[in-house]
């Protein structure tokens, strides 16, 4: 018998994500959810541009979390957890299970602590699990160097490095990493939080955990990148030369004053060599290359699409993907 | 409290496992097993040339078995399965889980499926859980593209390729893979099961299941390697120009007579360019690799010596590392 499925929040990551959902045959969507009005009302099939079950977008929750008790939510309306705490803590007590692609419930246990607690409390309670994933965090930085510690003996630290051309990423990313700004609209968003990658830290602490690595800090920085020669995003977005075409970020996770885990993050306009790299330093080393790099939006809701079913067969609680099994 | 452990097996490979399980604080060695005379009466410390609990190397295994009820036994006397089922159903009947490095237990359903149906029913029944892993099977080509498989949409194939070049390895190794025989030996060494790598067909069989996909026939074949210049093998094997100085193994997994993984396996004195590689070929591609490839002996050591902690907590019966978290 198929999990019934509710999916909550149909923008951009939503939509892709209830794209990989149905395709996936131990998964039956049951509801769609969506608080921004302009969705509500429409028929899913019409909003994911896809064949997909006879249901009209509701602004409904009780109603939707109903129809899916002891299943799953797929959810996908933000980056920051205080914002989205209402949401699971509703979807958790009405007995589903959630997978999210909320950054920061990756791993919210060093930077959210009560939120983390209260909401594996009520997981517990309801004998559920709680996971947040994507491919940054979820698995790029965080998983893929976890697992790679299970062929290696003790890691001293976890160096990694992403970097993204956003020319061909979605207009949304290209604004979120600071293209065509100037400096000092740059770092208003980057103090607002409207600039910036968010996630990288939580990355950080999970990639140190999973080799088996104590945290007891976790700090970021966040700087822009300037691009030599003009460059053009696909939306058409255009930056010239000497202007900021994205960011740089710098996470990194200490225990004892000594850094165990620092991954670097580059998204620009143009960014040379895409590609992601992880190397754990350790006895012996051990490095991974992934020429061009795992792609972005579409890796995410894999994630979660396939995170999803193994949810009610989980552990309750507020997990994480260290405790995801490596096969689907 | 320790999980207690007794060591089964003490050759190159059990020793690099012991050494390894001896570095976990969660894993206490209480016992240790040997069945060839050799190192029987020796005290562990000495065989294992490190500081070790103080242990006699016993032959009694009933006695070992009694003191590690409720722990784990690590596991290395042989790749072959109907060669080791009696030792690994004596430890799972008393109540033991097992991490083992016999390459035909990483997934032993489709090659032995009756030894694999008679070790889950007693694992089960014992509510233990008995593993096979190590770095190949257990890791590079089977565990790792699985793990890659959370995110990237359906997969059609699994195509993934482990160079090694042998000079540096062990003796052991350097014969096994039939480095200095002429070929009628090579052939004759295939034919009786001591030239050549086990347990790629396994690997191919996880690799697919892994990431979704069915698998009802696995093959493989094994042709010598010949150097275009003279070898010398770190222990002093030498081959002269145009002989034999290792294997190259091709396994395919199959569902509906089409190809769903090929894993081709190089470990020659002198191989060109030692790497691993792995490709999931479907939406979106994505390819890893891995320069200088994950280092063998050591690797499996540590596989083993982290999958033993978790086995407790495991589900019971025959499980694969498709099955085991991601993180310490």
């Amino acid at each position: 018998m198929a999990i019934p499925v509710v999916l909550m929040g149909l923008g951009a990551i939503g939509r892709a994500v209830a794209r990989a959902v149905l395709t996936k045959p131990e998964l039956e969507v049951v509801a769609a959810l969506e608080l921004s009005p302009e969705r509500v009302g429409k028929k899913l099939s019409e909003v994911l541009d896809m064949p997909a079950p006879d249901l009209v977008i509701t602004s409904d929750v009780a109603a939707a979390l109903k129809k899916a008790q002891g299943g799953v939510m797929v959810h996908a309306t933000g980056s920051r957890l205080d914002a989205v705490e209402g949401e699971l803590a509703q979807a958790l007590s009405a007995g589903l299970c959630v997978a999210s692609t909320c950054e920061e419930l990756a791993y919210p246990w060093l930077r959210h602590p009560e939120i983390a607690e209260r909401l594996d409390r009520i997981a517990q309670k309801r004998k559920v699990a709680l996971l947040g994933t994507g491919v940054n965090p979820g698995f790029v930085l965080d998983r893929l160097p976890a697992t790679l510690g299970a062929v290696t003996g003790p890691v001293r630290m976890v160096r990694a490095e992403r970097v993204v051309d956003a020319r061909t990423r979605r207009g949304q990313l290209q604004r979120k990493v600071g293209a065509g700004l100037n400096e000092e609209e740059f770092d208003r968003g980057v103090d607002d939080g409207t600039v910036g990658h968010v996630g990288l830290m939580e990355s950080a602490a999970l990639a140190a955990l999973g080799v088996g690595l104590e945290v007891d800090e976790v700090d970021e920085s966040i700087d822009p990148v300037e691009s030599d020669e003009d460059q053009v995003g696909e939306g058409g977005l255009q930056v010239p030369r000497g202007g900021i075409t994205g960011v740089k970020q710098v996470a990194r996770a200490f225990h004892d004053q000594k850094v165990v885990a620092e991954l670097t993050l580059i998204i620009a306009l143009g960014a040379v060599n895409p590609h992601d790299e992880i190397e754990l330093v350790g006895d012996p080393n051990i490095k991974v290359v992934i020429p061009g790099g795992v792609p972005g939006d579409k890796a995410t809701a894999w994630a979660v699409a396939h995170a999803a079913p193994l949810l009610p067969g989980a552990e309750p609680g507020l997990i994480s993907v260290l405790d995801l099994p490596a096969g689907r």
